[in-house]
């Protein structure tokens, strides 16, 4: 399946672009980019997502906390195993020109804007996210996925910390108060339990000021068996 | 907190953009692009959800199903209240320049690719979606929050149908399978139960053959009380 996705996105590259009949698909992933660390203050950041970094990081300072970098891929690691089995070389190097991590998807300031920060002695990260315009669902208000998108994000970076490569198995999510667009909200992300291969993760998200809980959910992620990369499928929770 | 939104939305269009200072951002938004129906094949197309839009197509001769157009942003209506109470009118000129569907934010072929069909006799919605390359999450697979957005998207159009304006109060998700990137699959809603103002809707998630189960959701959705509309905080679910 995976090689028929690859197969597909080196036809596009040969044939019409996005921009109509005659044009390519520019590549969007150049070395430079694939390096560099979006986790950082850049122009589009408001004075409030500013001041929560500046206070995470002077966290950092005696080591309680990390500050985590993020980039448009995933470097290779964990991850390259499963690339192994199911794509050639030729269609990885295809499929690693194009694809990018979807929260890092949008130019600056349209989209997520945001960095987390973790403290292992406590088994926790938080989020400090600035949703751009891009990111609408009812007029002036945050899309329902995007918040799921930053929680699961959130959660998953929590579970990983210990799971190493893990999927989401099951997120229940409740919506207190709506989020207005381009404000600036805290995610707080606890482990609750370690079973085996199952991580439980709780989540809220509150406004930048800490005085509105917007969202609270709750998960379970699951780290994959080594066997399981073998199946066609990807199946990865066939022996959940 | 909506006027402030805008107000730094306002200053942002004045200073620096993302390219670097000096330059200022570029608007989205052309009246073309904001009256142009996304929810029609492009170029960008596979074959496989080519095949899937005309079978649609074809149930909807008979007038059973009908297909829903897509647009980047809202067209007036509905939501109309909320912006007039919330933003003044020249800060809903900025927002509406700016902001758009997040699920309508990418570029074509590179996200989300989706048409949505409903039957209301049956009460359901389905969506056939083909997820690209900026939807990553693990390397070579649908992100879990591209996966949790369109499921909001289309249990809370199938909510729509009946309620008008609705927001997402609930969803509980369970990921069965992980999504090959860039493949297609199709998306079953289905209202379970109406009370009130609560609209109660499944969703699963399937390969674009029918044969695997990636994904189930249940969910909930509420119509928004009129009076809910004058809160500052944009708090709908306060009488939830």
């Amino acid at each position: 399946m995976l090689r028929g996705c690859a197969a597909r996105l080196r036809l596009r590259a040969l044939g019409p672009g996005p921009a109509g009949p005659g044009t390519v698909w520019r590549s969007f992933s150049s070395e430079k980019d694939i390096h560099k660390d979006y986790a950082v203050p850049n122009p589009t950041w408001s004075e409030d997502l500013r001041l929560l970094y500046e206070q995470f990081m002077k966290k950092c300072e005696d080591g309680s906390w990390e500050r985590l970098p993020s980039y448009r891929q995933h470097p290779a690691g964990g991850c390259s195993d499963f690339q192994a089995r199911h794509l050639d070389p030729s269609a990885t190097k295809e499929l690693k020109s194009r694809a990018r991590l979807f929260t890092r998807s949008f130019e600056d300031g349209l989209g997520f804007e945001y960095v987390m920060f973790c403290n292992d002695a406590e088994k926790r990260v938080v989020c400090i996210l600035q949703g751009g315009p891009h990111l609408q669902g009812m007029p002036g208000l945050f899309h329902g996925g995007a918040i799921l998108t930053i929680i699961d994000a959130t959660a998953g970076m929590c579970a990983k910390r210990i799971g190493k490569v893990v999927l989401t198995a099951n997120l229940n999510v409740n919506f207190k108060r709506p989020i207005p667009l381009c404000s600036v909200v805290v995610l707080n992300a606890q482990l609750e339990k370690a079973e085996g291969r199952k991580f439980f993760v709780s989540c809220t998200v509150h406004s930048g000021d800490g005085r509105t809980l917007h969202t609270e959910a709750t998960s379970l992620f699951i780290k994959p068996v080594h066997n399981e990369h073998k199946t066609a499928s990807g199946d990865f929770h066939n022996t959940l």
